[in-house]
């Protein structure tokens, strides 16, 4: 079986941002037991100028969406960010993993050469496809993936590796 | 020009690598600017149950090391944990790039269907090599550099994003 983009790609982010949603599942248990009003978890901050735990869940979503959408060759649709309650962070990543299964796995595969443009802060980057996911899309998306985990983890929840790293198609023998 | 196994791996944490000894650096200039002493740094944790960050630069070279070599199928070299200053993680950052040129780049891209046993806790995980590249060693490679990349922000050291992504391969239209 040859290795491919698409499968480098979308099982990825799917499996890290079902992973994500179980570990907001034991923060949102560690707050109603503990009696924490729920809008200082999603505000949660590892540094004063990092992004608070609400927007890192909506820019992992984003960094599986966008990038996944450019390898296949279609515009990205725009998810607005108005979310503020856990359920709404909750469906964000719901919503970004149903859109990744509307993608043309094809399509990705075929795009290693492809110039790949995109915005980048007030201007534009471009890469070749392969570059972009090895060097751009699965770093971003594994920076606020980890930066959300490590947010609810240093919140006090109990959460370990095996959380951060989900559902994989591990074998123990 | 196909995708592969060896470039979705070697490049990624040798770039990745990089970009984590230039953050050590801005770790070190601060550190000198504020007069801290240095084993505070490489002892800061995100969490009391989480890795020092010494640790995490360890668990991050050894992520590439040991997941490289066993695509590559030969047994990794065992680098010892003896390392206690800033220095001495650099040099192990180092001798981890430089051991990661050693290996065979066509022996990582055939192992996408070769099952791969590595140690997991007290056993033993099996997974094919596209899977333990995809599922395994890139998801725990990102975890551990971004827990050192945001203990060193945390810490209060002033390093972005680009800092992290280190010398990717970006063109800015």
């Amino acid at each position: 079986m040859p290795f491919t983009m698409s499968q480098t790609s979308l099982p990825v982010f799917e499996t890290g941002l079902h992973a994500l949603l179980a570990v907001l599942d034991k923060a949102a248990a560690h707050i109603a037991a503990k009696k924490i009003d729920p809008p200082v978890l999603v505000g949660w901050r590892l540094a004063p100028d990092m992004f608070a735990l609400g927007r890192q869940v909506q820019v992992a979503c984003d960094q599986a969406k966008n990038g996944s959408a450019r390898l296949a060759g279609v515009e990205p649709p725009k998810f607005d960010d108005t979310e503020a309650t856990l359920d709404q962070f909750r469906e964000r990543i719901t919503k970004t993993v149903a859109y990744l299964k509307t993608l043309d796995t094809k399509a990705i595969d075929s795009s290693s050469e492809r110039e790949i443009t995109f915005p980048l802060g007030p201007s534009k980057g471009q890469m070749k496809g392969a570059d972009y996911l090895n060097h751009f899309v699965l770093p971003n998306f594994y920076f606020h993936l980890t930066a959300a985990y490590i947010a609810v983890r240093n919140f006090g929840v109990e959460v370990g590796k095996r959380d951060f790293l989900g559902a994989i198609p591990l074998k123990r023998i």
